[in-house]
Protein backbone atom coordinates (compact mmCIF):
# COMPACT_ATOMS: atom_id res chain seq x y z
CA UNK A 1 0.00 0.00 0.00
CA UNK A 2 2.67 2.16 0.86
CA UNK A 3 5.01 3.42 -1.48
CA UNK A 4 8.29 5.85 -1.18
CA UNK A 5 9.22 8.17 1.14
CA UNK A 6 8.37 11.31 -0.35
CA UNK A 7 8.87 14.03 2.32
CA UNK A 8 9.73 14.12 6.06
CA UNK A 9 9.02 17.22 7.79
CA UNK A 10 9.37 17.84 11.19
CA UNK A 11 6.04 16.17 12.30
CA UNK A 12 5.28 13.84 10.02
CA UNK A 13 6.53 11.90 6.92
CA UNK A 14 4.61 11.37 3.49
CA UNK A 15 5.06 8.67 1.37
CA UNK A 16 3.19 8.05 -2.55
CA UNK A 17 0.60 5.38 -2.55
CA UNK A 18 1.55 3.01 -6.09
CA UNK A 19 -1.43 3.29 -8.59
CA UNK A 20 -2.97 6.57 -6.72
CA UNK A 21 -1.16 8.88 -8.11
CA UNK A 22 -3.63 11.98 -6.38
CA UNK A 23 -3.13 10.87 -3.04
CA UNK A 24 -0.35 10.39 -0.66
CA UNK A 25 -0.01 8.58 2.91
CA UNK A 26 1.02 11.17 5.75
CA UNK A 27 2.66 8.82 9.18
CA UNK A 28 2.63 11.31 11.81
CA UNK A 29 5.81 11.16 13.98
CA UNK A 30 6.41 11.43 17.42
CA UNK A 31 8.82 13.94 17.40
CA UNK A 32 8.13 17.72 18.91
CA UNK A 33 9.62 20.50 17.55
CA UNK A 34 9.66 24.64 18.28
CA UNK A 35 11.21 27.68 17.42
CA UNK A 36 12.11 26.27 13.86
CA UNK A 37 13.53 23.07 15.02
CA UNK A 38 16.07 24.91 17.61
CA UNK A 39 14.09 22.86 20.42
CA UNK A 40 13.63 18.92 19.53
CA UNK A 41 11.84 16.76 21.87
CA UNK A 42 9.20 13.58 21.38
CA UNK A 43 7.27 11.58 23.50
CA UNK A 44 5.13 7.87 22.68
CA UNK A 45 1.63 8.36 21.26
CA UNK A 46 2.14 12.08 20.10
CA UNK A 47 1.99 10.81 16.42
CA UNK A 48 -1.49 8.71 17.15
CA UNK A 49 -2.74 11.61 19.40
CA UNK A 50 -2.61 14.20 17.08
CA UNK A 51 -3.67 12.03 14.20
CA UNK A 52 -6.60 11.59 15.88
CA UNK A 53 -7.27 15.13 16.95
CA UNK A 54 -6.76 15.73 13.29
CA UNK A 55 -9.03 13.47 12.53
CA UNK A 56 -12.08 14.40 14.38
CA UNK A 57 -11.52 18.02 13.02
CA UNK A 58 -11.03 17.23 9.46
CA UNK A 59 -14.57 15.64 10.12
CA UNK A 60 -16.04 17.93 11.91
CA UNK A 61 -15.24 20.72 9.63
CA UNK A 62 -16.30 18.18 6.57
CA UNK A 63 -19.70 18.09 7.88
CA UNK A 64 -19.86 21.35 8.55
CA UNK A 65 -19.10 22.31 4.92
CA UNK A 66 -15.14 23.07 4.57
CA UNK A 67 -13.52 21.01 2.33
CA UNK A 68 -9.84 19.34 3.39
CA UNK A 69 -7.43 17.03 2.31
CA UNK A 70 -8.16 14.19 4.54
CA UNK A 71 -9.90 11.10 3.01
CA UNK A 72 -9.06 8.05 5.36
CA UNK A 73 -7.25 6.60 8.01
CA UNK A 74 -5.10 3.08 7.42
CA UNK A 75 -3.68 3.18 11.25
CA UNK A 76 -3.96 4.66 13.98
CA UNK A 77 -1.14 7.14 13.35
CA UNK A 78 -1.54 7.24 9.23
CA UNK A 79 -3.70 9.57 7.07
CA UNK A 80 -4.80 8.99 3.31
CA UNK A 81 -5.02 12.46 1.92
CA UNK A 82 -5.50 13.82 -0.99
CA UNK A 83 -2.48 15.45 -2.97
CA UNK A 84 -2.23 19.03 -3.18
CA UNK A 85 0.33 21.81 -3.81
CA UNK A 86 1.12 23.30 -0.82
CA UNK A 87 0.72 27.19 -0.79
CA UNK A 88 3.86 28.05 1.16
CA UNK A 89 2.10 30.33 3.34
CA UNK A 90 1.37 29.75 7.26
CA UNK A 91 -2.29 31.07 7.76
CA UNK A 92 -2.36 32.16 11.86
CA UNK A 93 -5.63 33.38 13.01
CA UNK A 94 -5.90 34.83 16.43
CA UNK A 95 -8.74 35.59 18.98
CA UNK A 96 -6.66 36.04 21.77
CA UNK A 97 -3.32 37.83 21.66
CA UNK A 98 -0.46 35.37 22.51
CA UNK A 99 3.02 34.69 21.41
CA UNK A 100 5.43 35.95 18.71
CA UNK A 101 2.42 39.54 17.90
CA UNK A 102 1.84 39.91 21.70
CA UNK A 103 5.56 40.15 21.89
CA UNK A 104 6.40 42.05 18.95
CA UNK A 105 3.62 44.72 18.97
CA UNK A 106 4.30 44.89 23.54
CA UNK A 107 0.99 43.37 23.86
CA UNK A 108 0.40 41.03 27.41
CA UNK A 109 -0.44 38.09 26.37
CA UNK A 110 -4.09 36.86 27.03
CA UNK A 111 -5.31 39.77 25.36
CA UNK A 112 -8.84 39.55 23.41
CA UNK A 113 -9.00 40.78 20.11
CA UNK A 114 -12.47 42.12 19.27
CA UNK A 115 -12.50 40.40 16.06
CA UNK A 116 -10.40 37.85 14.80
CA UNK A 117 -6.72 39.04 13.14
CA UNK A 118 -5.44 36.78 10.38
CA UNK A 119 -1.77 36.34 9.70
CA UNK A 120 0.25 35.26 6.90
CA UNK A 121 3.74 33.40 7.43
CA UNK A 122 6.13 32.91 4.17
CA UNK A 123 6.90 29.10 4.49
CA UNK A 124 10.56 28.88 4.88
CA UNK A 125 12.74 27.32 7.42
CA UNK A 126 16.14 28.49 5.98
CA UNK A 127 14.42 32.08 6.85
CA UNK A 128 12.70 31.20 9.63
CA UNK A 129 8.89 31.64 7.99
CA UNK A 130 8.94 35.77 7.98
CA UNK A 131 5.55 37.59 8.97
CA UNK A 132 5.00 39.25 5.49
CA UNK A 133 1.91 41.49 4.56
CA UNK A 134 -0.33 41.10 1.94
CA UNK A 135 1.21 43.52 -0.68
CA UNK A 136 4.74 41.20 -0.15
CA UNK A 137 3.03 38.23 -0.63
CA UNK A 138 1.53 40.26 -4.08
CA UNK A 139 5.11 41.01 -4.66
CA UNK A 140 6.74 37.73 -4.55
CA UNK A 141 4.08 36.28 -6.89
CA UNK A 142 3.25 33.34 -3.95
CA UNK A 143 -0.34 33.74 -4.15
CA UNK A 144 -2.46 36.90 -5.68
CA UNK A 145 -5.23 39.29 -4.59
CA UNK A 146 -8.34 36.73 -5.25
CA UNK A 147 -6.60 33.83 -3.62
CA UNK A 148 -5.13 35.82 -0.40
CA UNK A 149 -9.33 36.94 0.02
CA UNK A 150 -10.36 33.16 -0.44
CA UNK A 151 -7.11 32.38 2.01
CA UNK A 152 -9.17 35.11 4.72
CA UNK A 153 -12.33 34.07 4.53
CA UNK A 154 -11.87 30.05 4.92
CA UNK A 155 -9.42 30.77 7.77
CA UNK A 156 -12.31 33.04 9.54
CA UNK A 157 -14.76 30.58 8.86
CA UNK A 158 -12.91 27.31 10.04
CA UNK A 159 -11.93 29.94 13.15
CA UNK A 160 -15.71 30.46 13.84
CA UNK A 161 -16.20 26.58 13.38
CA UNK A 162 -13.35 25.46 15.69
CA UNK A 163 -13.88 28.09 18.22
CA UNK A 164 -17.64 26.43 18.93
CA UNK A 165 -16.13 23.12 18.93
CA UNK A 166 -13.41 23.53 21.32
CA UNK A 167 -16.01 25.65 23.66
CA UNK A 168 -17.85 22.54 23.68
CA UNK A 169 -14.96 20.56 25.36
CA UNK A 170 -14.36 23.30 27.83
CA UNK A 171 -11.60 24.86 26.04
CA UNK A 172 -10.69 28.41 25.16
CA UNK A 173 -9.33 28.58 21.25
CA UNK A 174 -6.66 31.56 21.24
CA UNK A 175 -4.96 30.89 17.82
CA UNK A 176 -4.06 28.75 15.67
CA UNK A 177 -2.00 27.87 12.32
CA UNK A 178 -3.24 26.75 9.26
CA UNK A 179 -2.01 25.64 5.88
CA UNK A 180 -3.82 25.19 2.38
CA UNK A 181 -3.12 23.77 -0.73
CA UNK A 182 -4.84 22.99 -4.36
CA UNK A 183 -5.20 19.95 -5.78
CA UNK A 184 -4.96 18.62 -9.29
CA UNK A 185 -8.76 20.80 -10.06
CA UNK A 186 -7.25 24.10 -8.66
CA UNK A 187 -9.89 23.59 -5.40
CA UNK A 188 -8.45 25.36 -2.32
CA UNK A 189 -8.65 23.03 0.47
CA UNK A 190 -7.22 23.20 4.09
CA UNK A 191 -4.24 20.76 4.41
CA UNK A 192 -1.25 19.67 6.85
CA UNK A 193 -3.27 19.22 9.58
CA UNK A 194 -5.11 20.51 13.13
CA UNK A 195 -3.66 19.61 16.49
CA UNK A 196 -2.23 21.27 19.65
CA UNK A 197 1.05 21.27 17.52
CA UNK A 198 -0.27 24.43 15.98
CA UNK A 199 -2.88 25.47 18.40
CA UNK A 200 -3.26 27.61 21.48
CA UNK A 201 -5.77 26.15 23.54
CA UNK A 202 -6.36 27.52 27.19
CA UNK A 203 -8.70 25.35 29.45
CA UNK A 204 -11.82 27.51 29.29
CA UNK A 205 -12.07 27.98 33.27
CA UNK A 206 -8.36 27.52 34.51
CA UNK A 207 -6.74 29.21 31.52
CA UNK A 208 -4.05 26.46 32.02
CA UNK A 209 -2.21 25.64 28.27
CA UNK A 210 -3.01 22.64 26.85
CA UNK A 211 -0.97 22.89 23.68
CA UNK A 212 2.41 23.20 22.32
CA UNK A 213 3.57 25.86 25.16
CA UNK A 214 3.70 23.43 27.62
CA UNK A 215 6.69 22.33 25.49
CA UNK A 216 7.94 25.70 24.36
CA UNK A 217 7.93 27.12 27.46
CA UNK A 218 9.03 23.99 30.09
CA UNK A 219 5.89 23.47 31.62
CA UNK A 220 5.69 19.90 31.95
CA UNK A 221 2.73 17.31 31.13
CA UNK A 222 3.20 17.83 27.57
CA UNK A 223 1.75 14.34 26.57
CA UNK A 224 -0.84 14.57 29.28
CA UNK A 225 -2.31 17.50 27.88
CA UNK A 226 -2.17 16.37 24.16
CA UNK A 227 -4.27 13.25 26.06
CA UNK A 228 -6.45 16.13 27.48
CA UNK A 229 -7.69 17.74 24.41
CA UNK A 230 -8.38 14.62 22.63
CA UNK A 231 -10.55 13.06 25.36
CA UNK A 232 -12.53 16.24 25.62
CA UNK A 233 -12.96 16.25 22.01
CA UNK A 234 -14.17 12.69 22.10
CA UNK A 235 -16.85 13.69 24.61
CA UNK A 236 -18.49 16.71 22.73
CA UNK A 237 -21.85 15.51 22.01
CA UNK A 238 -23.39 15.63 18.38
CA UNK A 239 -19.54 16.14 17.02
CA UNK B 1 10.88 83.12 18.45
CA UNK B 2 11.96 79.91 19.40
CA UNK B 3 9.97 78.90 22.46
CA UNK B 4 10.57 75.84 24.33
CA UNK B 5 12.17 72.37 23.61
CA UNK B 6 9.04 70.15 22.69
CA UNK B 7 10.83 66.94 22.23
CA UNK B 8 14.59 65.55 21.02
CA UNK B 9 14.63 62.87 18.83
CA UNK B 10 17.48 61.15 17.29
CA UNK B 11 18.59 63.85 14.68
CA UNK B 12 16.02 66.77 15.16
CA UNK B 13 14.98 68.98 18.10
CA UNK B 14 11.30 70.60 18.42
CA UNK B 15 10.39 73.75 19.46
CA UNK B 16 7.25 75.51 19.94
CA UNK B 17 7.12 79.02 19.11
CA UNK B 18 5.17 81.57 21.01
CA UNK B 19 2.23 83.40 20.31
CA UNK B 20 2.37 80.04 17.44
CA UNK B 21 0.08 76.90 18.77
CA UNK B 22 0.00 75.57 15.59
CA UNK B 23 3.33 75.76 14.06
CA UNK B 24 6.91 74.27 15.62
CA UNK B 25 10.31 74.97 15.26
CA UNK B 26 12.50 72.21 13.95
CA UNK B 27 16.51 72.12 14.56
CA UNK B 28 18.57 69.35 12.51
CA UNK B 29 21.01 68.08 14.41
CA UNK B 30 24.23 66.70 13.54
CA UNK B 31 24.08 63.21 14.81
CA UNK B 32 23.75 60.42 12.73
CA UNK B 33 22.20 56.71 14.20
CA UNK B 34 21.21 53.10 12.82
CA UNK B 35 19.92 50.36 13.71
CA UNK B 36 17.27 51.45 16.62
CA UNK B 37 20.11 54.16 17.54
CA UNK B 38 22.84 51.33 18.51
CA UNK B 39 25.17 52.91 16.31
CA UNK B 40 25.79 56.19 16.83
CA UNK B 41 27.52 59.24 15.02
CA UNK B 42 27.50 62.40 13.70
CA UNK B 43 29.48 65.10 11.38
CA UNK B 44 29.77 68.56 11.04
CA UNK B 45 26.95 70.55 8.75
CA UNK B 46 24.78 67.36 8.33
CA UNK B 47 21.89 69.31 9.86
CA UNK B 48 22.38 72.02 7.28
CA UNK B 49 22.27 69.39 4.92
CA UNK B 50 19.58 67.10 5.68
CA UNK B 51 17.75 70.28 6.36
CA UNK B 52 18.45 71.91 2.52
CA UNK B 53 17.63 68.57 1.26
CA UNK B 54 14.54 68.48 3.01
CA UNK B 55 13.42 71.79 2.05
CA UNK B 56 13.80 71.49 -1.58
CA UNK B 57 11.98 68.06 -1.47
CA UNK B 58 9.25 69.88 0.36
CA UNK B 59 8.83 72.75 -2.47
CA UNK B 60 9.38 70.41 -5.01
CA UNK B 61 6.29 68.23 -3.84
CA UNK B 62 3.93 71.55 -3.15
CA UNK B 63 4.41 72.79 -6.58
CA UNK B 64 3.52 69.02 -7.48
CA UNK B 65 0.69 69.37 -5.55
CA UNK B 66 1.33 67.56 -2.20
CA UNK B 67 1.03 69.05 0.86
CA UNK B 68 3.47 68.58 3.46
CA UNK B 69 4.08 70.61 6.86
CA UNK B 70 7.14 72.50 5.68
CA UNK B 71 6.06 75.96 5.95
CA UNK B 72 9.66 78.34 5.79
CA UNK B 73 13.24 78.03 7.23
CA UNK B 74 14.29 80.69 9.60
CA UNK B 75 18.05 79.80 9.53
CA UNK B 76 20.38 76.74 7.30
CA UNK B 77 19.34 74.11 9.33
CA UNK B 78 16.11 75.33 11.06
CA UNK B 79 12.58 74.63 9.34
CA UNK B 80 9.12 76.07 10.62
CA UNK B 81 6.11 73.28 10.39
CA UNK B 82 3.02 72.93 10.88
CA UNK B 83 2.43 71.12 14.10
CA UNK B 84 0.90 67.88 13.27
CA UNK B 85 -0.49 64.76 15.16
CA UNK B 86 2.19 62.27 13.56
CA UNK B 87 -0.21 58.88 12.55
CA UNK B 88 3.04 56.36 14.35
CA UNK B 89 3.60 54.34 11.27
CA UNK B 90 6.85 54.73 9.09
CA UNK B 91 5.56 54.66 5.75
CA UNK B 92 8.23 52.37 3.30
CA UNK B 93 8.05 52.44 -0.10
CA UNK B 94 10.64 50.06 -2.47
CA UNK B 95 11.28 50.43 -6.05
CA UNK B 96 14.03 48.18 -5.50
CA UNK B 97 14.66 45.72 -3.13
CA UNK B 98 17.33 45.99 0.07
CA UNK B 99 18.12 46.38 3.37
CA UNK B 100 15.75 44.40 6.07
CA UNK B 101 13.01 43.22 3.59
CA UNK B 102 15.56 41.62 1.33
CA UNK B 103 17.25 40.36 4.42
CA UNK B 104 13.85 38.91 5.66
CA UNK B 105 12.72 37.29 2.23
CA UNK B 106 16.11 35.80 1.15
CA UNK B 107 16.29 38.03 -1.95
CA UNK B 108 19.43 39.54 -3.23
CA UNK B 109 19.77 43.53 -2.68
CA UNK B 110 19.31 45.12 -5.68
CA UNK B 111 16.48 43.46 -7.40
CA UNK B 112 14.40 45.75 -8.91
CA UNK B 113 10.38 45.35 -8.63
CA UNK B 114 7.72 45.48 -10.69
CA UNK B 115 5.71 47.81 -9.37
CA UNK B 116 6.41 49.47 -5.68
CA UNK B 117 6.21 47.94 -2.37
CA UNK B 118 4.51 50.00 0.38
CA UNK B 119 5.36 48.82 3.82
CA UNK B 120 4.51 50.27 7.18
CA UNK B 121 5.99 49.69 10.62
CA UNK B 122 4.64 50.46 13.65
CA UNK B 123 6.80 53.39 15.36
CA UNK B 124 7.98 52.22 18.74
CA UNK B 125 11.88 53.06 19.82
CA UNK B 126 10.95 50.33 22.66
CA UNK B 127 10.01 47.53 20.03
CA UNK B 128 12.23 48.98 17.58
CA UNK B 129 9.75 49.77 15.26
CA UNK B 130 7.90 46.23 14.32
CA UNK B 131 7.15 46.10 10.56
CA UNK B 132 3.27 45.04 10.72
CA UNK B 133 0.39 44.62 7.90
CA UNK B 134 -2.73 46.37 7.16
CA UNK B 135 -5.17 43.89 10.02
CA UNK B 136 -2.31 44.37 12.46
CA UNK B 137 -2.65 48.15 12.13
CA UNK B 138 -6.76 48.22 12.34
CA UNK B 139 -6.68 45.67 14.86
CA UNK B 140 -4.33 47.89 17.20
CA UNK B 141 -6.47 50.72 16.14
CA UNK B 142 -3.26 52.94 15.15
CA UNK B 143 -5.43 54.02 11.96
CA UNK B 144 -8.67 52.85 9.72
CA UNK B 145 -9.40 51.48 6.56
CA UNK B 146 -9.73 54.97 4.62
CA UNK B 147 -6.57 56.19 6.13
CA UNK B 148 -4.26 52.87 5.46
CA UNK B 149 -5.75 53.62 1.87
CA UNK B 150 -5.07 58.02 1.36
CA UNK B 151 -1.58 56.06 3.25
CA UNK B 152 -0.89 54.20 0.79
CA UNK B 153 -1.48 56.60 -2.41
CA UNK B 154 0.08 59.40 -1.11
CA UNK B 155 3.06 57.48 -0.57
CA UNK B 156 2.92 55.90 -4.29
CA UNK B 157 2.47 59.72 -5.68
CA UNK B 158 5.31 60.77 -3.55
CA UNK B 159 7.52 58.30 -4.67
CA UNK B 160 6.80 58.82 -8.49
CA UNK B 161 7.20 62.12 -8.25
CA UNK B 162 10.99 61.90 -6.07
CA UNK B 163 11.55 59.29 -8.74
CA UNK B 164 11.77 61.84 -11.09
CA UNK B 165 13.62 64.28 -9.21
CA UNK B 166 16.31 61.80 -8.35
CA UNK B 167 16.52 61.05 -12.09
CA UNK B 168 17.19 63.96 -13.30
CA UNK B 169 19.75 64.26 -10.62
CA UNK B 170 21.64 60.85 -11.76
CA UNK B 171 20.16 59.01 -8.99
CA UNK B 172 18.34 55.92 -9.12
CA UNK B 173 15.95 56.16 -6.12
CA UNK B 174 15.98 52.55 -4.46
CA UNK B 175 13.48 53.17 -1.22
CA UNK B 176 12.74 55.57 1.64
CA UNK B 177 10.55 56.35 4.24
CA UNK B 178 7.99 58.71 5.68
CA UNK B 179 6.05 59.76 8.38
CA UNK B 180 2.10 61.62 7.62
CA UNK B 181 0.60 63.65 10.32
CA UNK B 182 -2.60 65.11 10.74
CA UNK B 183 -3.11 69.24 11.30
CA UNK B 184 -6.44 70.87 13.28
CA UNK B 185 -8.54 70.49 10.06
CA UNK B 186 -7.46 66.66 10.24
CA UNK B 187 -5.64 66.95 7.07
CA UNK B 188 -3.28 64.31 6.18
CA UNK B 189 0.22 66.10 5.52
CA UNK B 190 3.89 64.82 4.57
CA UNK B 191 5.97 65.52 7.64
CA UNK B 192 9.23 64.72 9.24
CA UNK B 193 11.91 64.96 6.38
CA UNK B 194 13.37 63.59 3.64
CA UNK B 195 16.92 63.43 3.11
CA UNK B 196 19.57 60.60 2.77
CA UNK B 197 18.60 59.83 6.53
CA UNK B 198 15.74 57.86 5.64
CA UNK B 199 16.43 57.37 1.86
CA UNK B 200 18.22 54.99 -0.23
CA UNK B 201 19.74 56.63 -2.99
CA UNK B 202 22.35 54.57 -5.60
CA UNK B 203 24.37 56.18 -8.45
CA UNK B 204 22.08 56.12 -11.32
CA UNK B 205 25.41 54.50 -13.89
CA UNK B 206 27.63 52.99 -10.79
CA UNK B 207 25.19 52.35 -8.64
CA UNK B 208 27.16 53.68 -5.74
CA UNK B 209 25.49 54.12 -2.33
CA UNK B 210 24.72 58.35 -1.38
CA UNK B 211 23.00 57.60 1.64
CA UNK B 212 23.03 56.69 4.85
CA UNK B 213 23.78 53.02 4.50
CA UNK B 214 27.16 54.57 3.78
CA UNK B 215 27.22 55.08 7.73
CA UNK B 216 25.32 51.62 8.60
CA UNK B 217 27.40 49.59 6.70
CA UNK B 218 31.03 51.71 7.31
CA UNK B 219 31.80 52.50 3.62
CA UNK B 220 33.23 55.36 4.52
CA UNK B 221 32.89 59.39 2.70
CA UNK B 222 29.39 59.82 4.75
CA UNK B 223 29.38 63.69 4.57
CA UNK B 224 30.62 63.74 0.65
CA UNK B 225 28.12 61.54 -0.38
CA UNK B 226 25.10 63.88 1.29
CA UNK B 227 27.04 66.96 -0.31
CA UNK B 228 26.81 65.35 -3.96
CA UNK B 229 22.72 64.26 -3.58
CA UNK B 230 22.63 68.08 -1.89
CA UNK B 231 25.06 69.18 -4.80
CA UNK B 232 22.60 67.36 -7.71
CA UNK B 233 19.16 68.16 -6.60
CA UNK B 234 20.37 71.88 -6.51
CA UNK B 235 21.85 71.35 -9.76
CA UNK B 236 18.60 69.94 -11.42
CA UNK B 237 17.11 72.48 -14.12
CA UNK B 238 13.36 73.79 -13.44
CA UNK B 239 13.05 72.03 -10.26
Amino acid sequence: MKGELLYEGKAKKIYSIPGKANEVWVEFKNSLTAFNALKKGEFEGKGRINCEIATLIFQYLKKKGVPSHWIENPGPSEMIVEKVQIIPLEVVVRNTLAGSTAKKLGIEEGKKLQKPLVEFYYKDDALADPFVSDDQILMMEISNEQEIKILKAKALQINDLLKDLFQAAGIELIDFKIEFGKNRQGEVLLADEISPDCCRLWDLKSREKLDKDRFRRDLGSVKESYEEVLKRLQEVKGL
